[in-house]
């Protein structure tokens, strides 16, 4: 009788759990879905008793993939095998599009919101939590005065960044697209594992990554954010770097300061970037919405200036992206006016999947790493 | 034509959200839910054509709120005036419980996953963003070499620790229920902007609070960490510890380390708190699942040490609470072994709205903060 009142606790937190499951749960353990198998077969599952037809959407199979409904009302199927990637995922429960409620790690874009996937690879993939020191991801809301609100703001300290007390790190600010927020670039993009894993290597020189929110006004995710870059601009230059510069330990330098993102975060990065090259040393453009001629005009208006100060202007497309004119254009002007930049042209169309390659290609180029 | 990219790229944009939309969003503009008016009366939306009936589950009101479709498929419902407070919800169609995709704010508990929405007070309550200054949370994966496993830490540091860059801090290791994750404390309870809030009105002495992940076997979370908390108790002791005193500017002294926790963590906090009686100064204890009579046989062998070494041992119970018997008996116990405490007994159940409330009632007792 001594643990009388312990099993109490589990017979009611037992009932807690079934009272707030379908009924169909009750006599089933907890369901598990996804279940990634080791073939990279992948087994998705949802309780849904009433349902008449239960679907499928996952970004590796063709279509919309019929599931199969048991006896208590838990509708099942196994698609794949994959090739290692993250993948996206939904349900379809006759017509309707719904997330995995086993599932925690979603993906919100665009007021909408679905499911992610990893299939691991073996060796493992390059944005894969791997066996290896682990930097830390602080989350921050801060008061811009430029824009008279508060925002959030996510910020990537690399392994060691708490004990090496008197180094001081180069940064590169990174830009979210679109339909992202502040913390994309770590939940879908995988910032901090990619990092990880290239120090473990020593394919890259520490550095912090801040990833600030892209919007403005402060609203969510819309097409009024873009071309809106000069209040953007100068919450970075005023709010998001001095803000930066007082709680971490960086150096102010231009030579270590980099700022890179992708599609919206793109044209931001070359707005925000050429247009202050007093504090930029390496710039970044994925993907990129370009800015307009009468922009560029002005950014590019100095091609010397461009060339003395960035040590490296670095365009990436993918051919199938819808972007890739607007880029080819971009690359087609930096050439006509001499000005100096790596064109990163490769398969691909406008997905994280690229970008997750781009920031592993791009990390390693930056803050003199390799010499 | 000088925007013409900018306009093929908000074109293409567009297209992208409509094609990753429901048909019928595609001629209406981006769905807001939930939607806070100021009366406190709060509008819920959902984009389902092809449903035969939607409903709302709203913790505000009793039993299933219908919705009404408008032509376009939209539904809709209008629930309150809610009392200011933090809730829970989900739509139910067609006898499936799902999530609201258009709310990214979650709450994920024992499998299943729940929206919440925050009705606002006037003045604001005590869990509120409010225009004060903020802390950071940090985000860790540490390395547990007592369970040869890398799990996460969430850390909250409090305004001004960037800058003060000689204070140490006290730290309160606070610990989560059964159903719940590291993340648990901020993400519902609201932990950082509670102790934001009361550090603004001065109520509070300036801590860390460290969440770590209860659970062990490092699986998800289910009844089988419950009255395993020999595991936890090594990690916390072993790795948490050294781990938090490495990364960050904390005072090492045993009138400078608290622990709290509610529920299975109020039964981890009594068991790593008076088992460790060299470490923790403070002992908190909210709505817990209390050890069982054997494990207290051992924790409470000598009164007089529990006597003279904390400083406040603080056990917190709703009337309400399936557990308040099991926490009846504890304080019965206390009471009877001559063990100095503080019995809080309130109204309320097992719920996060008591928890938030306890905290910010315990914190302000802690590390002298008045005296």
């Amino acid at each position: 009788m001594k643990f009388c009142r312990l099993g109490h606790f589990v017979l009611c937190l037992s009932l807690l759990i079934c009272m707030n499951s379908p009924l169909q749960a009750r006599r089933r353990p907890r369901i598990v879905s996804p279940e990634v198998q080791s073939d990279r077969r992948v087994t998705f599952r949802l309780s849904a008793p009433n349902a008449q037809a239960v679907g499928l959407n996952v970004q590796f199979a063709q279509g919309t993939q019929s599931m199969t409904k048991d006896g208590d009302g838990l509708w099942q199927v196994t698609v794949g095998p994959a090739e290692p990637e993250l993948y996206v995922y939904n349900f379809i429960v006759d017509g309707l599009r719904v997330t995995d409620p086993a599932n925690p790690w979603l993906k919100f874009w665009g007021g909408a919101a679905r499911n992610l996937v990893l299939v691991p690879g073996n060796p493992p993939l390059f944005f894969e939590e791997q066996s290896v020191p682990h930097g830390t991801v602080h989350v921050h809301k801060y008061p811009s005065k430029s824009l008279g609100v508060t925002r959030g703001l996510y910020v990537y300290t690399p392994p060691g960044y708490e004990e090496n007390r008197r180094t001081k790190y180069p940064v590169l600010y990174l830009l979210h697209g679109m339909g992202d927020t502040e913390d994309t670039w770590t939940v879908v993009g995988r910032a901090n594992l990619i990092v990880d894993n290239l120090l473990a290597k020593g394919r890259a020189r520490p550095l912090i990554i801040v990833m600030p929110y892209g919007h403005t006004p402060s609203a969510p995710p819309d097409t009024r954010s873009l071309g809106n870059y000069g209040a953007f601009e100068k919450d970075v230059i005023h709010d998001v770097i001095p803000y930066v510069q007082k709680c971490y330990r960086v150096s102010t330098e231009k030579k270590d300061r980099a700022i890179a993102g992708l599609s919206m975060g793109g044209g931001q990065a070359l707005t925000v970037g050429l247009g202050n090259l007093d504090l930029f040393g390496w710039l970044g453009a994925y993907s990129s919405a370009v800015p307009p001629e009468q922009s560029l005009d002005r950014l590019l208006a100095d091609p010397k200036v461009v060339n003395d100060t960035l040590q490296l202007f670095w365009i990436g497309c993918g051919r199938s992206d819808f972007l890739f004119k607007a880029n080819q254009n971009l690359l087609g002007r930096l050439e006509a006016e001499t000005v100096n930049h790596v064109a990163h042209i490769t398969d691909g169309a406008h997905e994280w999947s690229l970008w997750r390659i781009y920031l592993n290609e791009f990390v390693p180029l930056l803050f003199d790493a390799n010499r």
